[in-house]
């Protein structure tokens, strides 16, 4: 690996090399999720969520703030969302898991925002047709992830503009082209379309407040990449005469070959949710771990768990259990658990989680409309 | 006069010093409009406009094309628009009225946009209500010149926007901030939203043909400051499977004022149709004229029409009969006919006029939504 490829860099159109996450919290002034904190949540949700357990959510901003409002009988919202270019994968799944939490722990309306137009206008060869066609295939990902009907509210920047075109020129009008230039990286060869689009990611940030014509906190949980959009945000909020949203922050599943997160544009990196169990299975069986050449030198010197991307499938997804956690990881230092029988686990488990994720994806469909959002009356 | 204000500026946010319409047409690469292009409209409306005899329509691009289809039996049609930041003045009517000519003689589709959304963005102190508010108040004016129902289609860019958002999208991708900056002289300081605009007045060149799924010729009668968006869209169109849109330039009409031409944001320069007749008349009296310092020398060395703005609202929109145009000029210039006089007679036709547009324009209330976009089914 060349140092090149060794740097981190973590911005909402990137994220390559190996990520720090110690060092995301220095270099964007964001704050570590304090014991006191993550025990809070765990008070109003009834459990501590093996996310919070495991550090995968790691970093906030205002998250006392946001959480003392809920304390003191205020409403509080939550936004997260997705940019619906191609199919959903595990990684995408991980903080809409972690957001079912908060909104069931913080009896939270949700909204959703699928960015197509975004997508539409970075990607080269998509069209927006297609762009919107994932948008509807993406909501059923976010439905099976048991958000509740009633409090969550999908909607598509193209197919739902009307609703929030208006707030989103509000915004546009104190974002100078120059911060956006500073924040995501744009340059004049960018297209007009694109430079005009983090208006709506921020104007979400403050869609609640403005339909509901009350001022109601929001958090946004998403993995620390999207962090950018959000310091604009905050900067304006005020002069807009809304909260500042508050932030917390998931680190990215790895792919399961070697090095960087999930990535829908590497398949064999990614397990997708219409994935069949059988491919899935497969996937699993050639992902990149932390294991010795031979099965020798593996059961000598033990294999690295640190490294290994199916450990850390486990830690992050699909072993809640902290003793059995720690049963695999010590069977793999100590060079007693093989890498064929500890992929093996794992695709089990996934398959099963894929059945039954699906079966709930499916189910989706009958509703689908029921979770997209209305004009307000 | 100093230098600088005699220099020519002639851009879709300003236009100053004096203009040199025959400079303009070499500037900007258009064509003069010929005689026979005039006849060949006169034909199909069954009489040649006044605005074209006088040459207040002067300049276009690819209009003989815009013809050509015509008769071939080919469906052609008509953008136009209005940015709606305050009252309607009689220099706004000015196209408006030529449209109307242009929409009957070709028995055209009109689309007519109203751009609420760049004027909230460009305008420091304009709320986004007001802008909006402005779209239907100005809306009455559009129809009170005599559009055709069920042929003329308003849209507000901001509560229309369900309607052209992701046409404007697929134009916006087209266009990157360089081009956009380099035609329309935005800078880094500009605000996101305005750079994006430009996406969607360019949208309206294409939005008739999206809507009835087949490519339709589109003329735009507007004045020339508005050629820089048009010469973007004619760069961009066929890569989006449209025709180039054809233009026809108007000329301003200038204020009451010396200097400039008529402007919204300087009252005493600008006739409102919402003006009340006597504050119409008080205008006009107080006018800017060719004439000289005193009635002896007036008499002695007559006036001069060329640069008199009374003589100009006769010219351009109240004295359809050449022979007395031609008697007006003669008076002034001989010494016979006095500014006072003239200005009265001016008056008066302007009081007439007012009279039955503010009629028709109350009556517009009625149905004024019947000539705003619909959904198409």
């Amino acid at each position: 690996m060349s140092n090149d490829k060794k740097t981190m860099i973590v911005t909402p159109w990137e994220v390559s090399g190996e990520v720090d996450y110690d060092k995301l919290i220095v270099n964007f002034g964001t704050n570590k999720l304090t014991e006191e904190l993550k025990q809070k949540m765990a008070k109003y949700a009834g459990f501590l969520h093996p996310q919070l357990r495991r550090d995968v959510f790691f970093s906030h901003r205002d998250l006392d703030w946001w959480i003392s409002n809920y304390e003191n009988d205020k409403k509080v919202g939550l936004y997260t969302g997705r940019g619906p270019s191609g199919d959903v994968h595990l990684g995408h799944l991980l903080p809409w898991i972690f957001t079912k939490y908060l909104q069931d722990a913080f009896d939270a309306d949700l909204y959703f925002q699928m960015t197509d137009d975004e997508k539409f206008l970075v990607k080269e060869n998509l069209t927006l047709e297609q762009a919107i066609s994932y948008t509807y295939e993406n909501a059923l990902d976010v439905i099976a992830c048991g958000m509740k009907v009633g409090k969550t509210f999908i909607f598509s920047d193209t197919e739902d503009i009307a609703q929030i075109y208006k707030l989103g020129l509000k915004v546009s009008k104190k974002i100078t082209l120059s911060t956006a230039k500073a924040v995501f990286g744009f340059t004049d060869s960018d297209n007009i379309g694109l430079t005009w689009y983090p208006a709506l990611q921020a104007m979400t940030c403050f869609l609640q407040s403005d339909r509901e014509k009350q001022n109601i906190p929001c958090l946004i949980p998403a993995a620390i990449d999207q962090d950018p959009y959000w310091r604009v945000t905050r900067d304006i909020a005020e002069k807009l005469g809304f909260y500042k949203p508050a932030q917390i922050h998931g680190k990215f599943l790895p792919g399961l070959q070697q090095g960087g997160k999930m990535s829908a544009s590497q398949p064999e990196t990614a397990i997708f949710t219409t994935d069949t169990p059988e491919i899935a299975l497969k996937k699993v069986m050639a992902a990149f771990t932390g294991g010795r050449e031979t099965i020798k030198l593996h059961k000598e010197l033990g294999g690295n768990p640190e490294i290994c991307n199916i450990y850390a499938y486990y830690y992050f997804l699909f072993e809640e259990d902290d003793k059995k956690l720690y049963e695999i990881e010590a069977g793999c230092r100590s060079g007693n658990l093989m890498c064929g029988e500890c992929k093996a686990r794992l695709g089990k488990k996934i398959k099963e989680f894929l059945i039954d994720f699906q079966k709930k994806r499916e189910k989706a469909k009958d509703n689908l409309q029921d979770y997209f959002l209305k004009e307000m009356k």
